[in-house]
């Protein structure tokens, strides 16, 4: 019987994505479930739904929301974040997403991805500044060397299949995780994501 | 000391508001909370963010993706739930909402509000229909002639007031529940809004 498999789809930009990336390790190590991390970009997903930025920015009410709620959560799980949203907030996220496809080659790039995430969430740093990039890589025992090669073109059309691919699926919010075909949307649902890949 | 208390912010055209009201009434009796059931109407505040239905009618994956989270998360709890959403979902709401501001003034209002949104998700009736209202009062065990009783300029005027007074609370979807100044957004947040009454 081949191993349970759930795939993790994740913007690094996203704060509800930080959650997940943060437990998603160890939850499914104990369900003996194995992880894909799949970083993509819900921007070009926005935009075809007709969003130029973060909803969370079209709409104050549900930006001032997610802060809080984001407080309550991380304070629960014992986990840091902001105060407030930094300046520089929602993060262009594509150049992390790039390094990332490249550090998830190795061992090490889940911790790349979430010093990425408290780099972002915990320190205020620009997650788009290449420095911030090679400083995560450096953490997670990788070579910053891989920020140069992320913006190759290979790479970069890597990517761009990648979110085809999320659109196809029907994603069209981070985090999602999805076991087949069968697709669950947010950090809320990881549980029953791991309990949907682990009985089907 | 006073009783704990949480106020529960529904609208009859939302699934998820269907899944609370299902299980807050047990839900809070066990953790000694007292409950206030405030029907209010989504339409003018998703008008007022730029909206002209439901952003799972705006947004189409997003609607394919809510039913079928419905559809696994009513499996899971025991409730009934249509396999696909009714030619007119969704509902027109305001009618419902006028009813039921009537109904909460009884013992009985809760069961009405159950027995609209069973109407709704499990028997597909079109609950913008007085008929419908009505056999959901008798249902619940109050006058039908309460639906006349509902489009009184008073009771018009008081769920407008309602509306104001959720969108000045940061209210901006359904269910939302309200402990104080502190919001909570959806039926994945019940227990911790619960929780939050219990011990504040």
């Amino acid at each position: 019987m081949e191993k349970p498999h759930l795939t993790f789809w994740f913007d690094f930009a996203s704060t509800y994505s930080y959650l997940s990336a943060m437990r998603i390790g160890d939850m499914a190590r104990d369900r003996g479930v194995a992880v894909t991390w799949q970083p993509f970009l819900l921007g070009p997903i926005f935009h075809a739904q007709g969003w130029d930025t973060s909803p969370f920015r079209i709409y104050p009410a549900k930006g001032v929301y997610m802060w809080r709620d984001m407080q309550r959560l991380t304070a629960a799980r014992g986990l840091p974040f902001l105060d407030t949203p930094p300046d520089h907030w929602p993060a262009h996220s594509v150049l992390a997403a790039r390094v990332a496809q490249l550090a998830l080659k190795h061992p090490e790039g889940p911790e790349f991805c979430r010093q990425v995430y408290l780099a972002e969430f915990r320190d205020g740093a620009e997650i788009a500044a290449p420095e911030t990039l090679a400083t995560c890589l450096t953490r997670a025992g990788l070579s910053a060397a891989l920020v140069d090669t992320a913006t190759e073109p290979q790479n970069k059309a890597a990517l761009r299949q990648v979110v085809e691919t999320a659109q196809a699926k029907g994603i069209f919010g981070a985090p999602s995780f999805t076991v087949g075909d069968e697709l669950f949307w947010g950090d809320d649902r990881l549980d029953a994501a791991l309990d949907w890949a682990a009985t089907s």
